[in-house]
């Protein structure tokens, strides 16, 4: 399957990306209240990644550039809500879309990206050169 | 010890706040290095808190809310680079310094703060009304 990967448009708001993310936790937002935080996100300088096959957007991921003080002011990485659309699993979309963020985040000048995932997606992310390396705590307000 | 907390300024950055910071991780920074960096991440959003006591900068911890798309545009809070300056540890300004993240995290719509933490800082943020829930990865580029 050819993919291709690139940066959310507005224009993808209506095509298929709120699906694809539906498959990570309940999205209900209106096309209106979809722009909004699309362009919050932008504002913030939240890069949003997508997968495209088959003219389709077929998966998603989030990366934040955490601009720190420490580290002589270095960029730390953030990878979020990777999502992968229902009818497009198993054909490596996920892996793919992880690479892809590294590159870029490599290319914005990340010293590090780090990411929280369930006990059963280890596996999966040390494949990707990753390593478990602490814990990830948790507080609902 | 009174302490109090509040919003880092750029006035800070000559006042203790990056000898503060030295305990987590080098910073070399020079001053204007420094102000750059705070107004990038005045820029991006993110909050820098500080904990002050006797006039001078004892602690600082930073909060990102991060836009998703998710939980209907909700907000996540990312706690990052807890520091307790050397000379006041044992106070416990790092407990109050979290706190008060969360009850900025509450004001600013966050609906959960997650944040990494190695294992033996467990059972302090545990205290804190966190829990456990995942595993934290990271990827040196």
């Amino acid at each position: 399957m050819d993919i291709t990967f690139r940066e959310l448009t507005a224009l993808d708001l209506q095509e298929g990306f709120l699906e694809t993310l539906a498959g990570l936790a309940q999205v209900d937002l209106t096309p209106d209240e979809a722009r909004e935080v699309f362009r919050a996100r932008l504002r913030l300088g939240i890069h949003t990644y997508v997968a495209v096959a088959q003219d389709r957007i077929v998966g998603t991921l989030t990366l934040l550039a955490e601009q720190k003080f420490i580290h002589h002011g270095g960029l730390c990485g953030h990878i979020e809500d990777v999502s992968v659309h229902p009818e497009f699993k198993q054909h490596g979309i996920g892996s793919a879309l992880v690479r892809h963020a590294l590159e870029e985040a490599r290319r914005l000048g990340c010293y590090k990206v780090i990411l929280d995932c369930f006990e059963n997606l280890v596996p999966f992310y040390q494949r990707l050169g990753f390593r478990s390396y602490n814990v990830g705590m948790r507080i609902d307000l």
